[in-house]
């Protein structure tokens, strides 16, 4: 099998591929760089170094041939560019970080991709300072959604959904804070994951939350999730988000699958559609379906708690290029920031508690139910230059506040439309339960 | 054996003499109603209530003869005033809550007790708010240290410690958001946890700080500690910031006691030498020590980032009350809240990071050995009217920061001078190593 014919499949069966001796390493990093070259147009990539992927790659090819690989050796990973790796420089999307200096230090999760074996592919464009949900990014140009051109991969982590759709990676990681790990990937038709909160390290990361950020993978199949967060997650004393976080075997056997009435959400009639086909396949794959209330909660006090909170923490990370250049943000991020520093610390205090009910609200429903199940977003992507919904987070953040995990994977529709999500949610240290479960969803079979 | 003479024993002790027929838990209550009757002086309750006291005490005698009774059963627990009890009132030790309606719930921790069996025997004395560490309390009065009258019980929980130490109850619980169950356990000489955040709901508790507030018990033995907080353990999904938090099984053998240096910090030399003869003693169990650097950050620093944090989350507490009813908030508080009114939501957040540095000081000290010790105080209980220490808090608010557990037991002083607190602190889930290392050393025995 040639390097090029193994880009469109999944990391594990790539891995499986290397470690078979099947491709090298170096073949499928330069396989993948050539084809990134060759999809300029979807804009994915900030930044690539071919000399320096090329090198980590003959690294791993001599692991793969002394027996010594790593779970992830010879994997070609890309990483949202808001994430630490050592040598490249970090921006955020951001013009302010345009000209820092390159990182000295990996954040924790690239460090552990490395210590597996992953060879880093290059840093994934995303949208400005990864608040907000398009990543047309006024610095670095807009990131396409590779289903089609002109419409948005979503955000914040729109390259790492573009380039895991596109095979111009195995896979990718990115950040969630909001849902920007889970957006894209329902926009672009990959799986997302957003752990639970601090089994992976956010440390290295441009902050927008402490409360909120999430690291997580993105990928082309749920095995792949899997793989990716078993080598990432680990305790880092470092960081003060870090938690000791013990994953639960998978939950075989019929499941409660807990459904939220969405009728207080604006979720478009196509999304809607495709969900309820979705929730009739878990029914035959032998899970149950449990009605549960909506939200207890208007999802725009959430959102705007939600928004208060990361815009008074970037007002913190980014304290000195604000006092510096305001200049160099865009006039949409610079009037959020503005608007929260006329906040006061009571209203901090008010927003966090507003998410305390948010989270609250997730947890009554996982207390009746094994995992729960509604869209990703309750729209598909959107043409560049039409309005952006309001609501693209309002299906996500929720589990945001609550730290719980969150897998979007792709419903069925119909070819050349764009795709939609189906959202899976359960307790913390459930991640092998959802991953099982949208396995099984996407075989289309029973487990 | 009489009531009288059972009421100084702990808990277990009583626990065991309940089950064995030797005392009826009507006539325990009785004998610490009188108890606490005879010591109006000492002012640990705010309030008491023979009558729904001992109809609770009855129905515990029902159960013990009927072989139904629980963990707790017939034992009398008194509550610090700021957890709802069902048919109280929760005064927090505040003027503007002095007319507020009784509680129509019990907190979490509360309504666990008494799933326990336990009777519940009064509200007992706080700092006004719970947010200062004298209980020289302007509205109900000072609660005075059973050691020495004219003497503070530390705070904020100083009814619970002066009850406990003075054989007022069984044990207590208290609150601590910055040391304020393990400083007035040191103070009064008798036994403090705070829990691993979450892993006592505080839901139904007047919220100084979600962050930082934990509801934990005080005992006069290091094993009625672990009764109680395993009966008051567990997941609350009403609340936001309760947590899953697997118990680690008692780690035996020689630990490796990390010592962080307390150069930096301004500790009276007879807490110093009273803490070294402690060392000693651990020692000679056959544990080691290991000499760890100090606190990374300045004390001061991080107590003004914590007292903000709380300060603004009271200004949303209490939002009502601040508004219409200012005269009735003491000018200390008044003063503590007007303060932070004029902080920003960025400053709030700059705050909260300001704590992840502290979280990360103790989660690297952890990193590098078994359990940490040090003393729970820089200071004994000092005289009201004499300055309030700023240092108090400096020992104990790190635990808070980190969430990990933090275990207050006294150490060996002469006879007559006032008690000098031993403070343990190990990782997330590790209360039942503190637990049996405490008991150890009070026994003075290897385990």
């Amino acid at each position: 099998m040639s390097a090029r014919e193994l880009l469109a499949l999944d990391a594990t069966a790539q891995r499986e591929a290397l470690a078979a001796g099947r491709v090298t390493a170096v073949a499928l990093a330069e396989a993948y760089l050539e084809a990134i070259e060759a999809a300029r147009a979807i804009n994915a990539y900030l930044a690539v170094d071919p000399e320096w992927t090329l090198a980590a790659a003959r690294a791993a090819d001599a692991r793969l041939i002394a027996g010594t690989a790593g779970p992830l050796e010879g994997l070609p990973i890309a990483v949202k560019d808001n994430l630490d790796a050592e040598g490249w420089r970090t921006t955020a999307g951001m013009a302010t970080r345009r000209d820092r200096l390159h990182a000295a230090h990996d954040a924790h999760a690239v460090a552990r991709l490395r210590e597996a074996g992953a060879v880093i592919l290059g840093k994934l464009n995303l949208h400005e300072g990864a608040l907000g949900a398009d990543n047309d990014n006024p610095h670095f140009g807009a990131c396409h959604n590779p289903h089609r051109h002109g419409y948005t991969p979503g955000g914040s982590s729109g390259g790492s959904g573009a380039a895991v759709a596109a095979n111009l990676c195995a896979a990718a990681l990115g950040t969630d804070s909001m849902g920007s790990v889970r957006i894209p990937a329902s926009y672009c038709g990959v799986f997302g994951l957003k752990p639970s909160f601090g089994l992976v390290s956010p440390r290295g990361g441009v902050v927008v939350s402490r409360r909120l950020d999430h690291v997580g993978p993105l990928a082309r199949s749920a095995r792949d999730l899997g793989l990716l967060v078993e080598a990432i997650a680990g305790f880092d004393p470092e960081c003060a988000e870090s938690r000791r976080v013990p994953l639960d075997p998978p939950r075989r056997g019929p499941l409660a699958i807990g459904v939220p009435d969405l009728s207080a959400i604006d979720v478009d009639a196509d999304v809607r559609a495709a969900f309820e086909a979705g929730l009739e396949r878990l029914c035959a794959l032998g899970h149950r379906i449990h009605p549960l209330p909506g939200p207890a909660i208007e999802p725009g006090r959430l959102r705007r708690a939600g928004l208060l909170v990361c815009e008074a923490e970037m007002l913190v990370e980014h304290a000195a290029d604000w006092a510096a250049r305001r200049g160099d943000f865009s006039p949409a991020l610079a009037a959020m920031l503005a608007w929260a520093e006329s906040k006061s610390a009571r209203d901090f205090a008010a927003a966090d508690r507003l998410l305390d009910a948010g989270a609250v609200t997730m947890q009554r429903w996982l207390a009746a139910c094994d995992v729960l199940a509604w869209p990703t977003t309750p729209q598909r992507a959107f043409a560049f230059g039409t309005a952006v919904p309001a609501s693209q987070a309002d299906l996500t953040c929720l589990a945001n506040m609550a730290g719980v995990p969150a897998l979007s994977l792709p419903l069925p529709v119909a070819a050349g439309e764009l795709p939609i999500g189906l959202q899976l949610i359960g307790p913390v240290g459930s991640e092998r339960t959802l991953i099982a479960l949208a396995e099984a969803f996407a075989a289309g079979s029973a487990d």
